[in-house]
């Protein structure tokens, strides 16, 4: 089964670098399943926002959550034009000359309005597949949410229709003339680690640190 | 000598959790030294849009730069109003229960208009300012711009006038009744780091890999 890759439209159309440029719906799906954050642009009593906001993706849509009484979410909610951007930065390049020095980087650029997640059973089965983006293995061990929580959360859905993906990969390019300059080009390869994790002050249980806790990467290539 | 706090705007006046937000001024510096990446907001032909882009700062501005022939940039360059993020995600936040689960970051929010930078010299110094930035300590070592290259670089500059940071810090707020809950509860601190470098494949110099870029890592916090 082949999957059909997303239409352009004239704003997800790269005028500048086209080649770098993609509609492919695996890379984007690729690349929104290895982010954690996004970045959601909305234009509200004329002026841009510009907010970071936690997501996650089931399908051919992305999702975002709030407190209902966030005025944004409302605002979304009621279907304000969002430009969701996400954006995984993979690597510097180091060139000969300060000129053609660039990064290496996945993003995904995302236009659309939001749809308002409202049943119960479809709440509960977003949040799950929340946890399990941001923390696969952990989503069964928690408390889930209760009625109270549920009512508490606002989910919000954008279709995955208007989008793009942009990826820099690769070495360095150079101008011929600079090849025999004296420094060393190349790439540092970037990557979101895990730290040891810190256990809570409070914690009166004994559980030993998860797996998935400690030996936390998001950035290997593939993840997701 | 005190730095003085940011002013506070209605734009830039947290609505809700307001203990969470800051206009100290060395805070802002902070985060945005740290980062790398920006995501800067903007309405056009009725569309918002969210791109991601490098930045770096000098005293009070942040600066911007493209290709002169970029349509987003010609258009800031034209005074349209823009909305600038920087995130730095530092963690996440294990809670017993999925509701109380959340992200340690910070960031910051800033609202402006960008002015054009064509003095050639204060361009050269905002360049090195950039490369310093992105990899203190390259900058002497790379061939600099020649004319073609500055005349190719646009650089803009947005004032930190309207701005904002946001942190979210510490371990994870249970409620009291899920303290039992046999799950291990804390912090999974995040970092960005560099991986080992990969010289260009044409790099025919004898140089060895400097320590720049063998031990590359920004996430680290009172870095820049």
């Amino acid at each position: 089964m082949t999957n059909p890759p997303i239409s352009r439209t004239e704003r997800t159309t790269l005028k500048r670098l086209p080649k770098r440029g993609s509609y492919d719906r695996e890379l984007v799906h690729a690349i929104l399943d290895e982010g954690l954050l996004c970045h959601v642009g909305f234009g509200l009593d004329g002026s841009p926002f510009v907010i970071p906001m936690a997501y996650w993706r089931i399908g051919e849509r992305i999702y975002l959550h709030g407190a209902p009484v966030s005025r944004m979410l409302k605002e979304l909610r009621q279907g304000l034009d969002v430009c969701v951007t996400v954006t995984l930065l993979d690597g510097l390049v180091l060139a000969r000359s300060a000129f053609h020095h660039s990064m290496n980087y996945r993003s995904v650029i995302l236009f659309g309005r939001a749809e308002w997640v409202e049943d119960d059973a479809e709440k509960l089965a977003a949040l799950d597949a929340f946890m399990d983006h941001v923390v696969p293995g952990r989503a069964a061990e928690v408390r889930p949410p209760n009625p109270a929580e549920l009512a508490g959360t606002l989910i919000l859905a954008i279709a995955i229709d208007e989008a793009s993906a942009k990826v820099r990969s690769g070495p360095p390019v150079d101008d011929a003339r600079d090849m025999d300059w004296p420094v060393w080009a190349g790439e540092v390869p970037l990557h979101m680690v895990g730290a040891s994790p810190k256990v809570s002050p409070d914690l009166r249980v004994e559980r030993p640190v998860p797996a998935y806790a400690r030996d936390y990467a998001r950035s290997r290539r593939g993840l997701g």
